[in-house]
């Protein structure tokens, strides 16, 4: 797997690169293995069929993730190592109950997901930014999902309160999560930051001051694009 | 989804044929769903990505039996929706404690489903036998398994009682749904009995007294198998 040949291409990666890529490829299983706990919450088979056919998406996602990891000469699963513990605690802590909050959870975390993606594919070596393109026009088409929700809540408004309530709660735990992550990988958060704001700011303060101000930047971006998340299923912050 | 210009090809569908390709359906869609539950088992994050892969081949099976039922104008959910019962009860009855335990319970599961797709290669329509070709080579991938459990219990033999045992509770719970199941469907009983001995007796018998007679020769067969693919993992009837 490891090709000594190749590790200069990890070694040339902008900081984070390797650490976003095992991130997303352990966000990934992860959701992948989750997923099936709402299983026992579809309403009919058929529900159940395309609840596995998201899984099944997920776990493509994986595989690009591990092989382009393994072609950058890193080592897949240590690079996914450190996001192993952050992200059970995330999904310990926002099981759903129903199957309206197992939707909007997976709509929540794949719009995360979309928009580390766009990070990698702007930042890591041509490649890999083609490789993850693929993932984001998948993960773009949880819309399917977003208009499930918006429905459900146009015909019971009633649902319009807990649902949001809910998803405040998906996010705040993810943001408790990320400054953990942040503190201990402050490239990682570098980079992120970047991302979400679409310019280049930090790019000496990486592993330095600039730290505190790359996550609050990084939870900014988050926020923002989570509101707009929030709308497209006719929720509220 | 249901084209009744094709209704006529699931009604000239040798009988039991959409039963079985439902069977084969839910059991697919719900292997995949409860192969999470032993990601906790899993030794490490290779051995749970190996697990994710087993499952994604599930899904595609599932996927390819759900279109083939489509597209003889059956309807999949109905088709798959007999057998939920039996096959969650099996499922609730054999939970695996261990990482030993998940992979003997994939190998036996894989094998008894390989069985079933060979009957339906042999019964159904053309199309239908091409199309089940592509999960039959696939299940026999799980070779590998077998393998992975051989080796263990070479390496501590004191393992081999305790999961041949595991093994002969497998196929005594899925022994007992599947007389259920076949009390209720007898036309799936005779055309699984028929594939199970290689011959096509009991063809006048479907619905009728053959019906025991049809139940034993299945059962006779299934444990066959089931005795070959023991000792393929180094384990004892």
């Amino acid at each position: 797997m490891t090709d000594t040949s190749a590790t200069s291409a990890a070694a040339q990666a902008p900081s984070g690169v390797v650490d976003l890529l095992g991130l997303l490829a352990y966000a990934e299983l992860v959701s992948f293995f989750r997923l099936s706990d709402a299983a026992g919450l579809a309403p009919d088979l058929a529900a159940k069929g395309e609840l596995a056919g998201v899984a099944a998406t997920e776990y493509r996602h994986y595989r690009m993730l591990h092989e382009r990891l393994a072609a950058m000469g890193a080592d897949p699963e240590a690079a996914m190592a450190p996001f192993v513990e952050p992200l059970d605690a995330w999904h310990g802590r926002t099981e759903p109950r129903t199957w309206l909050e197992s939707l909007v959870k997976t709509y929540v975390g794949d719009g995360i997901a979309g928009d580390f993606y766009r990070t990698v594919a702007e930042h890591a070596d041509a490649e890999t930014a083609e490789a993850v393109r693929g993932a984001v026009s998948e993960t773009e088409r949880a819309e399917a999902v977003a208009v499930r929700v918006r429905t459900a809540v146009q015909e019971d408004p009633k649902l319009a309160g807990p649902l949001s309530l809910w998803a405040r709660r998906l996010v705040g735990e993810a943001l408790s999560q990320a400054q953990l992550v942040a503190a201990a990988r402050p490239e990682l958060a570098a980079l992120v930051a970047r991302g979400a704001t679409g310019g280049d700011s930090g790019e000496g303060g990486s592993g330095g001051k600039g730290d505190l101000a790359a996550v609050s930047r990084l939870f900014a971006g988050l926020t923002e694009a989570h509101s707009a998340r929030l709308e497209a299923m006719g929720l509220s912050g």
